[in-house]
């Protein structure tokens, strides 16, 4: 080994890492209590059960992304406080008024935190990306969602109006926190642009990527979007 | 084999077996529920993530027994649902008011749970036995709670009074129900009662020996019962 390269290391674990696990564990973690919450508007037992085994799946990515900012030295508490306040803003402004806003929450909330990490796995050092492309394995379980959206639109054609303007509600609330994070966090929006703070329309394209694939699980649930 | 020896082949899941399997898989499903909702008393992080954590259990004995449910040919939701009543109730009227309160009825909870696995595990065929020894290994996530209480009580010594009021409330609205069911619910009385449904007595002395279990634990919390 000579000097030179022992003057490249891999990339240590960046402040932007930090932040983006970070923001990830909590957004797990209150995923978690909202599907915890939501699922208690379910009538029937059968739906609460497939509601409550969304919510166990994100308290095992809170699990794992915790664990992970552990690992790398820092406070998992303290690497998750700057995304309380936007990410339970989120929330606050979209806490489903009925069963089936909820689930289309479900199902949403879940699409584009797939492709959010299918995304950011790219821009990651290898450990880092190991632990988001096993949170993205797990994804998934909302499958049942389809069906009864479905089922209800088919049972009453006019409620698809009101949950696809519902959809359309969640993720203008969704992005309006995103760039409000990414206009505070610098370090985090340098790596979500790939390294460089000023590349701010990397953000905007990829904010424009996650909308697209969002227009595509509108379709699958029969909301013309 | 002699025909005497085939007329005695081990016992089928009885109603009973069914019920009791009802019973509990209803009151784990409500745990999750309830603990999820009970952790967002928490202002900490790290204990939200704690009391989430023993929800995400109770949800993993909930799958357990209703998977043994149907592999024994019943319906989950139709085993459940003479139990929704009683539990639900029983949560209705224990409703923590603060994160206090809050921690004593998930370790109570747990608790009396644990005891009652190990005593009806005695009482059931051997696949049964399985599943709820797995459910009871499995027990245990409450052990923070004794150092949350603890430093509480030592940081406002007025405090151990209120919650060991709380912890005999709890018990005292727990074993109510729990005589409710048992009156209502022949076969399942007769189950726990070893065979005779006139035995009411040994579920007597069941709840009995139930009840110094509980004392135990709340001198662990510091809480004179």
């Amino acid at each position: 080994m000579t000097e030179h390269q022992a003057a490249a290391p891999p990339e240590p674990a960046t402040g932007g890492v930090i932040e983006l696990l970070g923001l990830l564990a909590y957004a797990s973690l209150v995923a978690f209590f909202r599907l915890a919450d939501d699922a208690s508007l379910a009538t029937e037992l059968s739906d609460k059960a497939d509601l409550a085994e969304m919510a166990v799946a994100q308290f095992g990515h809170f699990q794992l992304l915790s664990g992970h900012i552990s690992e790398l030295g820092a406070n998992p508490q303290q690497a998750m406080r700057p995304f309380v306040e936007p990410i339970d803003e989120f929330h606050a402004r979209t806490a489903p008024s009925d069963w089936l806003e909820g689930l289309v929450k479900a199902y949403v909330g879940d699409g584009i935190a797939a492709d959010f990490y299918r995304v950011i796995a790219e821009l990651l050092d290898e450990q880092t990306r190991t632990i988001v492309l096993t949170v993205l394995a797990d994804s998934g379980h909302s499958q049942f969602v389809i069906t009864r959206v479905r089922g209800a639109i088919a049972a009453d054609p006019a409620v698809a109006g009101r949950l696809a303007l519902w959809a359309r509600r969640l993720v203008g609330e969704a992005l309006s926190q995103a760039q409000r994070v990414a206009a505070e966090r610098e370090q985090l929006a340098a790596l979500l642009a790939g390294g460089s703070a000023a590349q701010l329309g990397e953000i905007g394209r990829m904010f424009a990527a996650l909308t697209d694939a969002h227009a595509q699980r509108m379709s699958a649930l029969g909301l013309a979007d």
